[in-house]
């Protein structure tokens, strides 16, 4: 497929602005027309959500965890998930918020996928797993300025609730998409 | 049920960085223990995303967008959408990005959601619609530094690749988990 006419080149980044968390920097990019143009962009280490499906008699269940968001300023009810540290790989990253946030480990994580959070001004990835067989751990293994319930909450419930209060997290809404069509998910 | 366990009040805000499409703050918050720590938070204006589809004889294709994306530097094939511009409504925004990107119209724009792109760090919200029976328009109306192909790729394909290149938008993969969970899309 021919798709130079899509393609813009980079010139030049300038950093704006450096946080523990993310950087703000300009970007000089050449469009495929030859002009140049800035764009913000917001470099960040990459994320990991995990999908946690628990099977019990009234059918599946997933494991939600609830905390404030300071970006939308509300309670989200969302799949476990965080930053990858440096040096562990995303299944690693995966297992250890798993176990922090929720207090449960899995005896499988399967890959989903790999996305972009925001390609447009972002220019990390969030690395999607799917977790069953589920055991549970002594406790959540939270940092002391992290407050987050876990939840157990049928899959139709989280299906019927998706994009609206509490259900407000795009991102839990991408690893749903990528649970309901991948052909690696036994959906019972 | 009882989450002021959960809640975090604001306390003061410092920007720190602006550009045309975002500003970056320091946010002074205190925890439900009363501590403060300080967060960076980005804000920027609503966003919308259309889930445009197609009726043919081969089944349902979904209307989607292939453009070069600053922050990931990489092609990305998506639903269309784009900002909210000041004073319009989320709808007539929808229905612009679409007529503009991909010179098509919707007889019925139905609404899917509004999500958090980003709760953690950002502000904004998104809103999610689903446009059917479409009738094309003369052609798109792109900026000058636009470059968007227009493709029509059936549901199938869509469904099948999400999660890896060129689906790796997570906002499209959020767009896609609303349409298949939603009891207002009819699909066929």
């Amino acid at each position: 497929m021919e798709t130079s006419h899509l393609i813009w080149t980079e010139e030049k980044r300038t950093e704006l602005y450096r946080s523990g968390v993310l950087s703000v920097r300009d970007t000089v990019c050449r469009s495929p027309k030859g002009k140049t143009r800035t764009f913000t962009v917001i470099d960040s280490s990459d994320w990991v959500i995990v999908v946690p499906a628990l099977q019990t008699e009234q059918g599946r269940q997933f494991l939600m965890v609830r905390q404030w968001r300071h970006g939308s300023r509300e309670l989200s009810l969302e799949f476990p998930g965080g930053v990858i540290e440096p040096g562990e790989s995303d299944e690693a990253g995966a297992a250890r918020e798993l176990a922090e946030e929720t207090a449960y480990k899995a005896e499988r994580l399967i890959k989903l996928g790999s996305m972009r959070p925001n390609p447009a001004i972002m220019s990390n990835q969030v690395h999607f797993y799917y977790g069953e067989n589920l055991t549970s751990l002594p406790g959540q293994n939270l940092d002391e300025d992290e407050f987050v319930d876990v939840e157990r909450i049928s899959e139709e419930e989280v299906l019927a609730g998706m994009g609206r209060p509490p259900y407000v997290h795009a991102l839990t809404a991408a690893a749903l998409a990528l649970y309901l069509t991948s052909p690696q998910v036994n959906r019972g």
